[in-house]
C-alpha cells in the first residue's frame, strides 16, 4: 500500500500524509539517514521518540555489507534492523558514482567551495558497452582488469569495486530493482548516475538521457516483479543546473507515471542553485504525486524547500555533525552550537531550551561538552537524538505553519544569510 | 548518609542493602565502570533500566579532564553526569601507578599470561621523599624535571603527568579526599599505591606499609573536611598475593575502623590466587562492615567472591567486550558469544533467549553481528546494554541464592574450569 493526500495548502506548499504498509509519514516530512541499517549511534527506539517519522538505508551498501541474502533471510530490512515505520531505501547509484567522480557528494550539495579542478573532457558516451571509463580509467578497449578503476558504466548498467573488499559488482536497473524488492523498503529510488558540479554540460546532459532510459527500465522492473502492491518506485529527476535539462527530464519522468518523484543529480553550488532547480521541476511534475528531495536537510533548506512545493527530504546532516560535536540550534550561524569548545564546560544550561529530546531535558551543556573532550561515545548518541529531535520539531511547524497559511512568517524567522 | 544491613546468610555469603543519600543497592552488586563520568556507549537511563545499581567513576581521570573545578561547578558528579543513584570514585592511585608499572593493570587482574620480565631491584623505600623513582626514571637526586618520568612517589604523594597533555599533578592522602570530596560521590577509597605481581615481596612490603601511612592520612582528612556525613570511605587491603602481608594489611584497616573495606592491589594471576586473597582476608575484617572486591566481575567471579564474603564488585569487561562485540552468555567457553563472526550473519534468534534486555527482546544476532561487521556504534551500545543486564541479572540470582540458602548450587550450575 502507498497513498499519499494532501491535507493543506499554503501557495506552493502542501501539508499531506504518506500511508504505507509500515505506518504514515506525515509531510513535509524527514528521513532520517540509516545508511547501513542503523543510524549512527542512535537506537531506532530513541530515534521514534525524538519524533524519527521514517528511515532511509542505501542499497549500495547493503549489497555489499551484510549482503541481500542476509536481509532476507531476516525477513527483509524493516525486520532485520526491527524499525516497522516508513522505511526507503536509494538505488545507490549515487554511492557507486561517488566512487567515479571522487568527492561527488560534497560537490552535488554545494558543499564544495574550493576552486574547481579542471577536467578533461568526458569519454564519448555513445559508443557502446564498456567503453566509458571512471575517472580512475586509463584507456579504452582493454581487456584486462584495471584493479584502480572503481566504476564503468555502459548503457546497460554500472560496474563497481566493493569498498570493502575490491570484488566486483555490478548494478543494472533490473538487478538493482530486484536488490531493492529483497530490501522491502515502503520507497525505493530508479538507479541513476548522478554527476558532480564540475562536468562539462554535455556529460550531463548524456548522463540525463541515459537515467531517464534507465528510469523506464526500473520501472518495466517494478512492474514485472510484482513490487507496485507494497512498494512505491520513484522516478529522479535529473539534469543538474542546466535548466533545459531539468525541464526535460522533469517531462520525461511526469510521463512515466510513477508513484513519487526524487529531485536528485547535482543541485549546485549555493542554495540559490538549488531553489532555481526546485523552482523550475516542481510545477512540471504531477500535482497528487509526493516530491522528495534527495540529500538536504540544514533547517532553512527545509523550509525553502516545503515553500516550493517539497514534501520530503533525507539528509546524513544531523546525524553526521552530532559526531563532531555541533548541535542544531536556532539563531546561531549556520543553526550549529559546537559543543567541543572549552567554554560550554562552563554552561549548565541544556543545548536548547524548551527542546524536549532527552538530551536537553537531561543533560547539561558542561556534561555535554566534557563527553566530547573525553571522547566518550555517549555525546555522539545525545547530540544524534537532539538534532533529529530539532529537525522533527522544525517539520512540524512547517506543517502547522501550512494549516496556517503562515509558511512565509515561518521562514523569516528561521531564515539566514544565504550563501 | 550510609548504612550497610545483613538481611541473609549462607555460609561465607552474606545478602544486604547498601543505602546513601542516593538511593539503595542491594548486595552482592555491582558498581559499572563510568571511568570518565560516562559508561562506555551507554545512557544512564537505559543502563538503570537494565538493572544497573551503582556506578563507579575514577577520580584520577576526572582530575585531569574536566578538572574537579568543573564538577563542583556543576553541583558535583552526581549532578553533573545526571546520575541519581548509587556512586562511587576511586581515588586515582590505581591508574597513577599503572603510569609506573606499565600494563599493570593487566598483571592485577591475573591477565597476563606472558612470562614475567626480568626487574631490577626496586629501589630503596626509606631515604625519604624525593628519591623513590617511577620505572621510567634515569637517576636519583636530579634536579631537572624528567619529562619521560610518568610518576614520582615519596612518602607525602605521588607526582604523575597528564596523560592528556604532560602537565604535573600531583596526589597526597589529603589532596586527594578533597578531589574526591568536591566530587561528591557516595562511596569513595583511600589514596593507594597498586603493586604489580612482578614486583620482590620487598617492594610489595614497603608499598603495603606506606598504603596503610597513607590510609591513616585520608581517613584523617577524611574526618577534617566532614566527609563522614554524607560519604562513605573505604580502606583498602593490600599484601599482594604474600599471606603475611595481606595478613598484617587487613588487620592494619580493620583497627582503623572504616565505613566499608576494598580488597585491592595485586590479586595474583590465577583464580585461584584471588580465591586464596579473599579467603584470607574477608574473616579479618569488621563482619558488619561492607567489603569490596576492586576491578573483579567475571560472571563466575561474582559468585566466587559472593560465596567467600565479598558483598560489592566493579569491572570495566561488561562494557569493555562489547567494543570488541563479545556478549556475554552462559554456558559458552568464557561466557563469550563472539557477534562479530559471519556465521551469526545467519541467527535469527536473540542474543540469549530468556534475557530481558532491551537489545535481546528487539534484535536478532544476525543484526548485531552486522553492525559490528560494519563498524557501527549502535552495536556497542546494544552488547553494553546487554552484558550489564546480564550481571546485574546474574547478581540478582546470587541474591536470592542466599536468601534460599542455595549459593553452592549457583556455583556449580555457573562454574567453568578454572585457570
Amino acid at each position: 500500500m502507498f497513498e499519499y493526500r494532501i491535507t493543506a495548502r499554503d501557495g506552493a506548499a502542501r501539508r499531506g500524509v504518506i500511508r504505507t504498509d509500515h505506518g504514515e509519514m506525515e509531510t513535509p516530512g524527514f528521513f532520517a539517514v540509516a545508511t547501513r541499517a542503523a543510524l549512527k549511534g542512535l537506537d531506532p527506539g530513541t530515534a521514534r521518540a525524538a519524533g524519527v517519522q521514517a528511515l532511509i538505508c542505501n542499497g549500495y551498501h547493503l549489497a555489499v555489507q551484510p549482503g541481500p541474502g542476509v536481509v532476507a533471510a531476516a525477513g527483509g530490512l524493516h525486520r532485520f534492523m526491527r524499525w516497522d515505520g516508513v522505511l526507503a531505501t536509494d538505488s545507490g547509484g549515487f554511492q557507486v558514482f561517488s566512487l567515479r567522480h571522487g568527492q561527488v557528494a560534497d560537490e552535488l550539495k554545494g558543499r564544495r567551495r574550493l576552486p574547481n579542478p579542471p577536467l578533461p573532457d568526458p569519454p564519448p558516451l555513445t559508443r557502446g558497452p564498456r567503453e566509458i571509463r571512471g575517472s580512475r580509467g586509463v584507456g579504452e578497449g582493454r581487456e584486462q582488469d584495471d584493479p584502480l578503476e572503481a566504476v564503468r558504466i555502459d548503457e546497460d548498467g554500472a560496474d563497481f569495486r566493493s569498498y570493502l573488499d575490491g570484488t566486483r559488482h555490478r548494478f543494472t536497473p533490473e538487478n538493482n530493482m530486484a536488490l531493492q524488492r529483497s530490501l522491502g523498503a515502503d520507497v525505493l529510488f530508479c538507479l541513476d548516475e548522478c554527476t558532480p558540479f564540475h562536468v562539462p554540460e554535455s556529460y550531463t546532459r548524456a548522463a540525463t538521457e541515459r537515467n531517464a532510459r534507465w528510469a523506464r527500465r526500473c520501472l518495466d522492473a517494478f512492474s514485472e516483479l510484482g513490487m507496485a502492491e507494497r512498494q512505491a518506485l520513484y522516478g529522479i529527476v535529473h539534469g543538474g543546473v542546466h535548466p533545459e535539462l531539468r525541464r526535460w527530464s522533469a517531462t520525461e519522468m511526469a510521463a512515466m507515471d510513477f508513484p513519487g518523484y526524487g529531485l536528485g543529480d547535482c543541485l549546485g553550488e549555493s542554495k540559490h542553485d538549488w531553489y532555481r532547480v526546485v523552482d523550475l521541476v516542481c510545477p512540471l511534475l504531477p500535482e497528487p504525486k509526493p516530491r522528495h528531495l534527495l540529500g538536504v536537510g540544514e533547517p532553512d533548506d527545509l523550509v525553502e524547500g516545503a515553500l516550493r512545493g517539497i514534501d520530503t527530504f533525507d539528509c546524513a546532516m544531523p546525524t553526521r555533525i552530532a559526531r563532531h560535536g555541533q548541535a542544531l540550534h536556532f539563531g546561531l550561524p549556520r543553526f550549529r552550537l559546537n559543543l567541543t569548545r572549552a567554554e560550554r564546560l562552563r554552561e549548565d544550561q541544556p543545548i536548547e531550551e524548551g527542546c524536549r529530546c532527552s538530551a536537553c531535558t537531561r543533560f547539561g551543556r558542561a556534561y555535554l561538552c566534557h563527553l566530547f573532550r573525553a571522547k566518550e561515545m555517549l555525546g555522539i548518541s545525545l547530540l544524534a537524538e537532539h538534532n533529529l529531535a530539532f529537525t522533527a520539531r522544525l517539520l512540524s511547524r512547517v506543517r502547522e505553519a501550512i494549516s496556517a497559511g503562515s509558511l512565509a512568517e515561518l521562514r523569516s524567522e528561521v531564515s539566514q544569510p544565504v550563501r
